[in-house]
C-alpha cells in the first residue's frame, strides 16, 4: 500500500509499504478514508522529535474497517469508525484510573519506535491494535475531514475545558489559536463559559474565534491584560488554556488568572523553563499539564458533534490526496493552512 | 405601603403596610420594580404551607436600593439590584461550606414565621438583612422581568444541573416542564449536554423546550423510555432531573437514568413515599434532593444571562400591575400561565 | 475436583465436577488456598437469589495461579493471587469510567447464570476470565484468610467511605455492624473520620467496632439520635453508611444525617419500599446506592492492609475444611460466625 | 499592655503598646494564653517580608475572649479560643466560594500595613476582626500549645493533603519537615495514606516523621528516588508536597510523582525561577500552590486533634515567656527549635 514516510528533517515521502495485518484478537484494520496533519507532525517534520527514516507517520484518521480480531467487540468489519491518536490497554494501573493518556503500555501512531513502533495513518491502511479503545463508529452522515477531530484536536480543546474544571458561568481565556485553541474556545462557550477571550496576533484566527462566540483580543494591538480587568470586576480569569506552549504564555495565562484559578497547558513543554512561581504561589493557583486523554473524551466529543454542539468544520482548509503530502507538510510548515486533510 | 398579603387559603388581598426599616449595618431596602408569583407561592395560596395571616408574601424581586446599612459593601443606594428569595448569615457550618440554601440563620423571604419571619416581596418595598450575599446589580440593559429569574427559578435551573454533576456531552433528561424545568432545560444544554430528553404532558411547554433545543417527549403520546433508550444504545441517561417532586416522576427517572447515574430531585417533596430502592440499588444510582442553593449560582447565572447564554425570557407569560394579585394568583392557580410578573 | 454447589433452598453439597480450562487469553486459573462464605452467599443458601441446582457457588478467594492465557500481563503462573467477587471488561462504557461494578459483561463468581454463568471459588480450583483486572499478589507475609477480604468485604467497606466523600474530620454513623459495617467503620477511622458512631443490636459486634475506635450505639439500650446531636452541635453527621439495606435503617440513616449530608446505601435494596422523601429533601441530602466497586478499589486496599492501617482480621472468626461446607453454611446462617473462611 | 513589636531586622522588642479596642460589631479581644512563633515570622525578622518599625508581630494564638461585638455568635466572652492567622470577610467571590485564604477583604495578623493592618498577637491581648470566622473554642482539656497548631501549621498540613486530593490508600512525599512537612506528614497518616515518604536532611527531624508513621529518607545518605521507585513498582508517588518552597525541591517533587500525579507547593515561593516543565508536561502532573486556607479547615482540625489522630504536640520543643521574645527569635533563628510557644 501506499503510505507518507519520514525520510529526514524537512523530507517526507509517499512510499509503497507492506499492507498491515492482523496480530492480536483486540486489533482491527481500517481502510482510511481521510487523515489529517497536525502539529505533532510538523515537530516530526522539522527533526525535533526523532523517529526512524521510513517510518509511515500521521496519527488522526477516518475510514473503514477492514478485518477486525475476536476481541473486539465495539466496531465491526464494514462500519465506518475514526481513531484516537493513540492507544491504550484499558488494564494497567493508570487505565483503570482512566487515565489512557499515560496508559504504561500505551502506543503513538506515526511517532517511532520510542512511542510505540506503531506505524501511522498517513496510508492506505492503518493496523490498530486495542481497537475497542481506540476506535469509534462514525455518527451517521458526518463528513470524514470532520470526523477525525474526534480523535485529537477536537478532543483536546475538550480536555483543555474540562480538565481545568470549567463550571458553568466561568470566565476563560485561551491563548493561541492554532487548531486546538479554536477548539478549546469553542468547547469553553458549548460548556457554559460566560465569558471567553481569545488571544492571539494573526488575524484570521482571531476572526474565526469570534466566530465561535469569543471575545478576540490581539496580543499587540489589544491589552489583554485590561480588557480581562475590565470584564472581571479586575478580578482575572477563572481558567486560563494556554494552547502555546512557551514560558512567556505560561507567564501571560499565570498573570490573566484569578486568584485560585487554573491555568491548563495544554501546549507543548519539553525542556526546563523560567516561570513565575512566585506569582502563582501568592494566586494560589493550580497549575495542570500535560497532552490530552482523547481516548477517555471521544464518546462525549463525538456526542456533541453529532448534536451540532461543537463543529471544527470550519477549521478544515485544505484537502489533499494522499500523494500531495511532501507539498502538503511544506505548505502546512508555512502556516498557510489551518488543517489539511489526506485523502488516500 | 401597599403589599400582598395572605389572608387564607385561596384569598390574598393588597393592604397597606409599614415601610420597612434598617435594623442591622448589613441590611438593604429596595423599592421593588418587579417582583414574580412563583409555584411555592402557590403552596401558601393552597394552605398547604401554613403562614400567619396578613402576611407579606413573594420572593422574587427587581428593585433599587432604598437605603443600606454601613456593613453593605457589595450594592450601594441607587443600585438596580436583584435579590434572591433566601438570606444566609455568611458565617455558620453550611455557609462556610458554601450551602447556603441550608444556613442555620437562613430566612426565606414571604414564608411567614416558620421560614425566619421576613416580610415578602410582593410590596413596595422589602427589607433585606444579609444584603452582601442576597442582592445583586442586575447588568446594564436587563429588563427586571428577565432579571428575576436569577434569584430564584433560573438559579434552582442552573442548580439541578450542576449539582448533578452533568459532564459535557452527556445525556439528560428532565421530567416536568414547568419554569424549573424548562429551565433546567436551558441550563443541560448551554452547559454542554449532548442531548437533552424534556418530557411532560403539556404540549406548549413541550414546544417551548424544542424551542430551546432539547428533543421534546410527551408523557402519553410518546414512548419517553424507549426513545430514551434509542438514542443512548440502550443505556439510559446520565442525568435526570425531577422537576415534578411525585413518587411516579421519581420512578420514572429511576428508569430513565443509565447505570451509576443521576436523579436530581428538585421537585419538592414533603412527606414518605414508596421508592423503587431496589431498581435504584441494582444500578447504583445516585439520588440527590433539595431545593437550589441561589446564593451560590446568582453570579454565575448572572453572568450568563448576560452573555445571552441563559435567557428566561420566554417564559414570562404575564405582568400585572402589583394591585391585581388576586386576580394574578387566581390566574396562576388555573394553570393559564408559567411566569406572572408583578408590577408595583 | 471437589466443589461446593447450591442444591435447593438450604442444602449445600461438596460434588466433584469437572476441573477448569483455559478458554480466552485473558483467562487464568487458580488453585484455591481459602475461600469465604459471605453474607450474599446466604441470598443463594436461603433461595432469594435464585441460581440452578448443581452450580459452584461462592466469591471470595485467595490461590495461586495454575494457569494464565497469552495476554494475562498482572499476573504469573506460580504468583499467589487474591481475587475479586466479580470480573469486568476494562473497555465498555462503563469500564472506560471506571464503573468496573456495572461492566456490561461483568460476571460474579458463584451466582449462577442470571450474573454471568461463572462457577464460584468455593472449590479446589476457580477459572477467572480477564484475570488482569480481577486478581492481584498477594503482599509478601499476608495470610489468606486476611488477604481475601481485600477482594470483597474490606473492599465494600472501602467503597461506603470514599465513594460517600468522606472528609478528614467528618462525622460518620455506621448502621449494621455485619463484616460490611465493620469494614466500613474501620476504612471511616482509617480515612480521617474525627469521629465515627457504630450502630447495632448484638453487643459482641459493638465491641469489635469499639476496638476499632468507633464509639459504638446500642439501637435499643442508648439513644443514637441523642448521641449524635449531642456529638455535632445538634447537627447530625457528613455521611451515613446504611450496611443493613432495610427501610428501617434507611429512616434512621436518613434522620441522622445533617443537612447536605450523604447517606450510602451499601446494604442491598431488593425491592420498592417506603422511604422518607420529605426528610431527606428538606435536607438536601445525597443517596448512594449500590455495591462496591471492589476492582476499582483493590489496589488502594492491599496497599492500607499491607500497611497495616486496614486489618481485617478480627472478623475472622472460623476456619473449616471445604468438606465442611454444608455445616458451614449451616453456622453461618445460625449468626454464629462474622466471617467463615473455607480451605480446600 | 506589653507587645511583641518588630524594630528592625535581626530586631524584635517587647513594648507597651495601647489595649485594643472594639471597633466593628464583629469583632472581638482576645486576652492571649499562649503565642506561637512560626517560620513566616523569621521572614519578617530577616527583613524579607518588610513591615513598619514598632508593629506588633505574631500571628498564631489561644487566650479568653475579654469582649465580643453584638454581631458575633460563635465564641462569647468568657470563651477559651484559638485564632487563625487571617481574617475574611465571608461575603466576597473569594468567601463565597470557600476560597477564604484569598479573600478581597483579608487580614493578616501581625503582618504590617501590605497585610491588612492588623496588629499581632504576641502580645497580651488581640483584637479580631470577623472573629465569627476567625476565633473556635478550644476543644474541654487542650493545652493552648497544642490548640494553636489548628489556627497555623496544622492548618497547613492539613491542606497541603487535602487541596491535593489525597486518596485512601495513596503513596505520598514530603519534602522539608520543619513544623508544616511533619504535621503534613502526620495528616497523610490520618487521611489514609497507604505509604508516606518523608525527605529532609536532619536526623532529628527525619526521627520524628519515622515516628508519625513515615519512612524516612535522609536527603543525602538515603537514594530518595530509588527509594520511592522500589516502594511503586517504578511508578512514583501519587502525591509529592513541597513543604520547602524551593526550585530544586520542586524539581525533586517533580522527578518523585507519578505519571498524572500532583505536586502540591505549600512552601512559600516569592519570585521566578527554573522549573522543568518538561518533565511536568510529560507526566501530565498538576501543580497547586499558595498557602492554606486554615479557616476553611479550622473546625477538621479540631475534630481531628480532639479526637487524637491529630497531635502536634510533639513539634513543641520550648516554651518562654512574652517577655523573652528576642531571645526567642534568635534562638529559632538559628534553628533550634521546631516551636517556640510565648507565654504572656
Amino acid at each position: 500500500m501506499r503510505a507518507v514516510t519520514f525520510q529526514a528533517p524537512y523530507e517526507v515521502r509517499v512510499d509503497e509499504v507492506e499492507d498491515p495485518r492482523l496480530k492480536d484478537p483486540g486489533d482491527a484494520i481500517v481502510a482510511v478514508e481521510a487523515t489529517g496533519i497536525c502539529g505533532s507532525d510538523l515537530h516530526i517534520y522539522h527533526g525535533r522529535v526523532k523517529i526512524e527514516p521510513g517510518f509511515v507517520i500521521g496519527h488522526e484518521f477516518v475510514g473503514t474497517v477492514l478485518a477486525a480480531g475476536d476481541a473486539v467487540t465495539r466496531v465491526a468489519v464494514g462500519d465506518r469508525v475514526l481513531g484516537c491518536f493513540q492507544t491504550a490497554c484499558g488494564r494497567c494501573f493508570f487505565c483503570m484510573r482512566g487515565l489512557f493518556h499515560k496508559c504504561d503500555f500505551s502506543r503513538t501512531f506515526g511517532h517511532g519506535a520510542a512511542l510505540g513502533d506503531l506505524p501511522g495513518s498517513q496510508a492506505e491502511q492503518v493496523l490498530v491494535p486495542g481497537a475497542d479503545l481506540v476506535l469509534r463508529p462514525v455518527p451517521e452522515g458526518m463528513n470524514a475531514d470532520v470526523a477525525l477531530f474526534a480523535g485529537d484536536v477536537l478532543g483536546t480543546g475538550y480536555h483543555a475545558v474540562v480538565d481545568a474544571g470549567l463550571r458553568p458561568g466561568d470566565s476563560v481565556g485561551v491563548l493561541g489559536l492554532g487548531p486546538v485553541g479554536l477548539c478549546a474556545v469553542q468547547a469553553a462557550i458549548a460548556f457554559g463559559a460566560a465569558q471567553v477571550f481569545a488571544i492571539d496576533s494573526v488575524d484570521a484566527r482571531l476572526a474565526l474565534a469570534a466566530q465561535f462566540g469569543a471575545t478576540p483580543l490581539h496580543l499587540e494591538n489589544d491589552d489583554p491584560r485590561a480588557a480581562v480587568r475590565g470584564a472581571t470586576e479586575g478580578r482575572g480569569l477563572d481558567v486560563v488554556v494556554d494552547a502555546v506552549g512557551d514560558p512567556r504564555a505560561l507567564e501571560s495565562a499565570i498573570r490573566l488568572a484569578r486568584k485560585c484559578g487554573t491555568v491548563q497547558a495544554v501546549g507543548v513543554y519539553a525542556e526546563r523553563c523560567e516561570v513565575h512561581m512566585g506569582l502563582a504561589w501568592i494566586k494560589a493557583l493550580r497549575l495542570h499539564t500535560g497532552h490530552a486523554n482523547v481516548i477517555a473524551h471521544v464518546d462525549a466529543v463525538l456526542a456533541l458533534m453529532r448534536a451540532g454542539r461543537l463543529d471544527p468544520s470550519p477549521l478544515v482548509t485544505h484537502h489533499m490526496p494522499l500523494d500531495a503530502a511532501p507539498d502538503a507538510y511544506a505548505l502546512y510548515d508555512r502556516r498557510e493552512a489551518l488543517k489539511i486533510v489526506l485523502q488516500p
